[in-house]
């Protein structure tokens, strides 16, 4: 988009805090209410333009394939390259900005346009298959002191390769559904047999993912220079675990019941070419990473994370979501376009609409950290929400995930929300 | 199907061998040449009934909605629960039997059939999601020898749950697929650093699966008392692993890379209805499964499985594959219907068409091992074919895993095959 970091003005107004001004136009999927089903849309202030009926009035015949607008998912959109997403968004920019074409304008606006309040969302894309990543060095060290005290907090493999795992995309969720608690094997410390209820550590974590685009062929890896030609944007995520039943189940083949049960995300894909301007250099990685995870372009992105918390109780009162976590994407050690190299280097197929998770995204304070886990030191510093104390996560609390991009001189961009409350478990 | 255990014929010839008599009738998917796409079959000696060609002439209306016979793959038949392909699968018998209705013969045979050898078969299913499970006590405990000679074979969760993990659906394919040799990292004994290049230790996992039918609800596990009301059917599986990628990478969250390059099924999908006179009692388990794993129903399938060998010199001078196992699925510790009530239990999401794989099939002798590393004991005691030493799979190589059921007094099923070839690494 020409003109990046000049301040730029839509016909629409923009509150100054919005996480959707010009600069950002991100896409996601909405259902509307008069009818089944969803459809494409584009977020600007407090608006939705709705791809499919700019579509169908010829709006973006310029962009691309008017076929791949008309879908309800993202998935062919995102499949026809990060070419298509950007001309789509630049043809967007161009309708809807003041001195730019006045095409939109002069369309009724209810036609077009969904206050965003009013819309519900849905998953953007179908998604194929879901990998979770575990690229913080400071999640990993932590994790690593509190679950092997006696040994070396890092695996020896951890500074060679963006350790890595597949989760279950049938249960990644929107913003805003219900986890219910899950229930599973645990077992006491001291006990012979394991137990079987609901989870007792039913924890967060806070992370960014990225959603593929263009697919690679079988066979054939995708090297980490040209790895943003296949990433079509990026998410908030909240892989929600349940520490007890991970702790006993997941040796020796990993995570399983511990973790599929949900994971949230926020509903709008911000694009690539929406964070070019907060791209930057990750951390030194030493030892340096073999020649195909080495890339000589920026390889973070400089995303500023919180998390929430509110009680059932606090909600009750009025009370607004607890800060109990600020951090930073920008000082991830492995980078997206590590990650997706990594993933593909041995030929795996990616699929446009596949999801790539960071892992937890933890900083150096204990006021950083993206898990309770971590935040509680696994329940020995319990946080305080309005005097209640907190070491895991209790039926009715919400945790809200946000992310934005701020820098002097650009316009700031934002994600808007992950959220999820915590439902009192089936059985109970 | 009436008369169960009835030898019954056909008016369709089929050799006293055949994988694919009346008593079988798997579903597939396959191409035709004539078109682009692809139709949903049915198996039939040697031919393949064309399901989408017999709806259309409306000979499968009272079986269930046509629409579901008329798509691609077998999702939405599948998704519409037991019933209904139970319901399709009885009307095919009553349409192929010597004595039973007469619609079918009616029709010129060449528009309702295709020789099986004319096909090419493509994945029955839109695969969603992925599991593979660690469900032989044999196998486990000699990984757990190899792995950690100095502890333990068996971890201590093992007995009280299948330990299971997901991987990749993407990278599932067909039978008859070339397998390329994946590259990754791999750490060699002794050296400070890990070197890149292709796979050293290329190996086979012999497994069976079972595809998934009528979904679950988000939040509401699958009783094991009714996880049969959930099964589609079931596939022959090969989870080629790449040991060295795989020993470097698998701490601390299981296998990813050393597992994600591909996965073989066999086409043919052998229904729940057709394995029913092949049910047998596992082995007694001890310590007792926690209720939510307890079932009264006998809960193996003995399926015989065979694991052949053919390098590219056998080949070239015209020899078979050579046997190297020969093991049974009927001795299984865990079986599909606790492995489905487990994944389920934390309220994970099932969608018509998820794969979920046993793990490899490995038996008590050392000739019925389901992998390579195990029946070389990790190159120890490498096999001979044709003279030839083979500690893992070289490039060349042709693996075809057989599977069948058989027991007097019944007519003998079969799965067909599921074949690989190794290909040259793509860096190579």
């Amino acid at each position: 988009m020409s003109g990046l970091g000049t301040p730029r003005e839509s016909w629409i107004e923009v509150a100054p805090d919005s996480d959707f001004p010009l600069e950002n136009l991100p896409f996601g999927a909405f259902a509307r209410d008069d009818e089944p089903g969803q459809r494409i849309g584009i977020a600007i202030g407090d608006r939705i333009l709705d791809v499919r009926a700019a579509a169908e009035c010829g709006l973006l015949d310029d962009a691309c394939d008017r076929a791949l607008l008309l879908e309800p998912k993202l998935n062919a959109l995102f499949g026809a390259g990060r070419g298509a997403v950007t001309a789509v968004r630049e043809r967007v920019a161009r309708l809807l900005q003041r001195d730019g074409d006045p095409a939109l304008r002069e369309l009724r606006s209810s036609a077009v346009f969904t206050p965003r309040c009013d819309a519900r969302m849905r998953l953007p894309v179908d998604i194929g298959d879901y990998v979770d990543f575990y690229s913080s060095l400071e999640h990993a060290t932590n994790l690593g002191r509190l679950f092997r005290p006696q040994g070396e907090p890092l695996m020896p493999n951890w500074k060679w390769l963006p350790v890595g795992y597949h989760g279950r995309s049938a249960t990644v969720v929107i913003d805003g559904t219900p986890i219910v608690r899950p229930s599973g094997q645990r077992m006491p410390a001291g006990a012979s047999a394991p137990v079987f209820g609901p989870s007792t550590m039913l924890d967060i974590e806070l992370e960014v993912g990225f959603f593929t685009g263009r697919p690679n062929a079988l066979g054939v890896p995708i090297p980490v220079g040209r790895a943003s030609e296949h990433i079509a944007g990026l998410v908030l995520v909240n892989d929600w675990s349940a520490r007890d039943i991970q702790a006993w189940e997941y040796q020796p083949l990993g995570p399983f019941l511990g973790k599929s049960f949900a994971t949230t995300i926020s509903p709008w894909v911000v694009t690539i070419d929406a964070l070019e301007p907060f791209r930057v250099a990750g951390p030194m990685q030493d030892p340096p990473p073999l020649p195909y995870l080495r890339s000589a372009t920026l390889g973070g992105y400089d995303i500023q994370l919180s998390v929430g918390l509110c009680s059932e109780r606090m909600r009750a009162a009025g009370m607004p979501p607890q800060s109990v976590s600020r951090t930073t994407f920008g000082t991830m050690y492995w980078n997206v376009a590590q990650q997706l190299a990594h993933a593909t280097v041995n030929g795996a197929l990616t699929r446009a609409g596949d999801l790539f998770a960071s892992g937890t995204i933890s900083g150096t304070t204990a006021d950083s950290y993206g898990s309770l886990i971590e935040l509680t030191w696994r329940g020995q510093r319990p946080l305080t929400l309005d005097g209640e104390p907190r070491a895991f996560l209790e039926d009715g609390d919400e945790v809200t995930i946000r992310g934005w991009c701020e820098k002097p001189g650009v316009r700031r961009i934002g994600f808007g929300a992950a959220r999820g409350r915590v439902m009192p478990s089936a059985g109970a």
